[in-house]
């Protein structure tokens, strides 16, 4: 094991009708203020809103609220947030969505604790000093924002979408309801499962650092994702699927499963330039088409690890000759079980033109300043070639 | 899964020499005047004491001592560490050594904010309302304290053992450096591997909850701590395998590894009686005695539970003909593995004579005024039978 810290501080209320508790919750930290910060409004057509709404008057909590958080949430309502926390004084940001929600609720939390522009932070051209407390309520299983250090947001004028990591951006609560995912497509729930997926097999595929126990809880994660995958699709409303992928998707994004390893994220770095350019694009859906290909790029440098992956996590036969063959039947198996799942495989069903690709490395690359680090550092040329095995 | 809330703030600093940077940790969080707590005086012979007195000195961070936490910690002690803590005005309590200086200083740190008895928590009669913080040099891999919610003491007036659960036990920070542990010898080490062991089979052989993400995850560090056990007993300086115990311990007591499941812990209040009344007797080496006792008492209560232990955590074959000879299996597997790395698995063993089962059930029931809540419930003519499948 390499050395490392570990920090996961959220307080996490799991379970049937948990949402109902956020007043009492709330009230019980002794905050009197809260931004209520959401998405598009499928809150208002399942009927969370009114019961959020509900129990935060039950409880004499005074609220704002901002609706509006898209998918890949955008810089311009993060700065609507900080000027109502600041007008009207919050002392917490509820958000009640996905990441999405809570990555803008993050950013707002932050941006409302300084005076300065918010960019800078997602920029990483300024560190946090604090930040209002958050607080969520889940509804989508997939980016572990919900007890993860990160918040990923992006600048609508410059077409980037950028991440910072701060322990200020850990939440101090969690609600998390799985009957509250019960009304997720299958196609969003796909997305979810291929980026709780990915949050641990990106900590699970590196190289530096043996780590008996955390391993075995990476495919314990992997696994039951896996499963639970397959049976949360099949019966949208199956309670204990539901139940697993929303608690693996928490565990697989606060770090314990790369604990005592070191740690890549190139395949979620070069994805962020994918739904940075194309705000179609899902989070999950890019790192569809991404991790087989990056895993396709960068296996020789780690052909153990890689079979471990395929024997462990895919059950593939351990083939000892020739273990490259153990390799690819552990990529084979994960493009096979993301197109089970209907997720798309290849930039071409994305609809992303083959000319956009360098583009988009140029921007991965911020433009020359920085490189990615993994096996082995990542430049443009290297991000290209992964590209085109998107293709 | 069954609802549950999960709390597990502790910031953990892992890795060789991570205790040299106990100073700055402490400066970090502001605090000057410290308690520093430790045992009997083993961390004086391994050089540890001077490398802490250093730290805390290169740091100027003000500090007064006491020494003296005994396996199974006293209360007497506790008492004269409140009384430093309030004389002293002191901010933090920092133990270093194991679960018995950890216990030893949270209760400490409870009683130095109240003005009470502090056995009133310990004996459950009062629920704390604030703490002094506590920080940790962990030098055993065992009781989880480190993390965990739990502290227990024993009363020696009285002869009782007695642990009460609250967030306030829950240490600020823990600095785990494996290499610390190299010298502990290999009883001990085997007392620690069953403490590691019972922590995370006691939430698994439970009754209600599916929970398909927690069973896997105990089952990798039930599974990583037997691999480890073994080598950290065949090369007592492997440091993967003394920092997989670490991490393990410190994993399998804090909640982790049985949320969404309900939770017994029969066991360990069984064996609290016994390393109450005897106090030579380690913890661990007593429950390798009870645990196995219990198995077989209780496994009648969930026979498919008792089967998926065997099976996915001992690779037993499971026999669906006649499933309660895999549960045999797997009762017989904990046993032998008990004796493999030197444990004793009857009372006898232990030199605790048979007539004192009775007073021992008996303390177990608190004279009468409590049960011990499992698959059924536990009176004295129960805990007796158990008591007696350990002779």
């Amino acid at each position: 094991m390499i050395n490392f810290e570990f920090y996961s501080p959220t307080r996490v209320f799991f379970g049937r009708e948990q949402h109902k508790r956020i007043g009492e919750i709330i009230k019980g930290y002794g905050f009197k203020k809260v931004l209520l910060h959401y998405g598009g409004g499928s809150i208002k057509k399942t009927g969370l809103y009114d019961e959020v709404v509900k129990a935060l008057n039950d409880s004499g909590i005074d609220f704002v609220e901002l609706g509006g958080a898209q998918p890949n949430p955008i810089l311009g309502l993060v700065k609507k947030g900080i000027e109502i926390c600041k007008k009207e004084n919050v002392e917490l940001v509820l958000a009640v969505g996905g990441g999405s929600a809570i990555d803008s609720a993050k950013v707002i939390a932050v941006g409302a604790a300084h005076d300065c522009d918010p960019w800078l932070f997602s920029s990483k051209r300024k560190v946090p000093e604090r930040a209002l407390p958050v607080g969520t309520i889940l509804t989508l299983s997939a980016t572990g924002s919900e007890t993860s250090s990160s918040a990923v947001i992006t600048n609508e004028e410059l077409k980037l979408k950028r991440g910072f990591n701060s322990d200020f951006n850990r939440p101090l609560f969690s609600i998390l309801n799985p009957e509250l995912t019960f009304t997720v497509s299958p196609y969003q729930t796909a997305c979810g499962i291929v980026d709780i997926m990915m949050h641990t097999a990106e900590r699970y595929l590196t190289q530096k650092g043996e780590a008996e126990v955390t391993d075995r809880i990476a495919e314990a994660v992997l696994k039951s994702t896996i499963i639970a995958g397959r049976a949360a699709l099949k019966n949208p409303r199956d309670y204990e699927a539901r139940a697993t992928l929303m608690w693996a998707g928490s565990l697989s994004h606060n770090g314990l499963t790369g604990l005592g390893r070191d740690f890549f994220m190139v395949s979620h770095q070069i994805e962020h330039e994918i739904s940075g350019m194309f705000e179609e694009v899902a989070h999950g859906a890019g790192l569809a088409v991404v991790f087989p290909a990056w895993m396709k790029y960068a296996y020789k440098y780690n052909i153990p690890r890689f079979c471990q992956y395929a024997v462990r996590v895919w059950n593939c036969e351990m083939d000892y000759e020739n273990p490259e063959n153990t390799v690819k039947a552990g990529i084979e198996a994960t493009i096979r079980f993301f197109k089970e799942i209907g997720m798309p495989t290849t930039l071409r069903e994305l609809n992303i033109p083959e000319d956009s690709i360098e583009e988009m490395a140029e921007k991965c690359t911020d433009f020359g300043n920085r490189t990615l680090q993994g096996y082995i550092e990542y430049g443009k040329k290297e991000i290209i070639d992964i590209l085109k095995l998107c293709l």
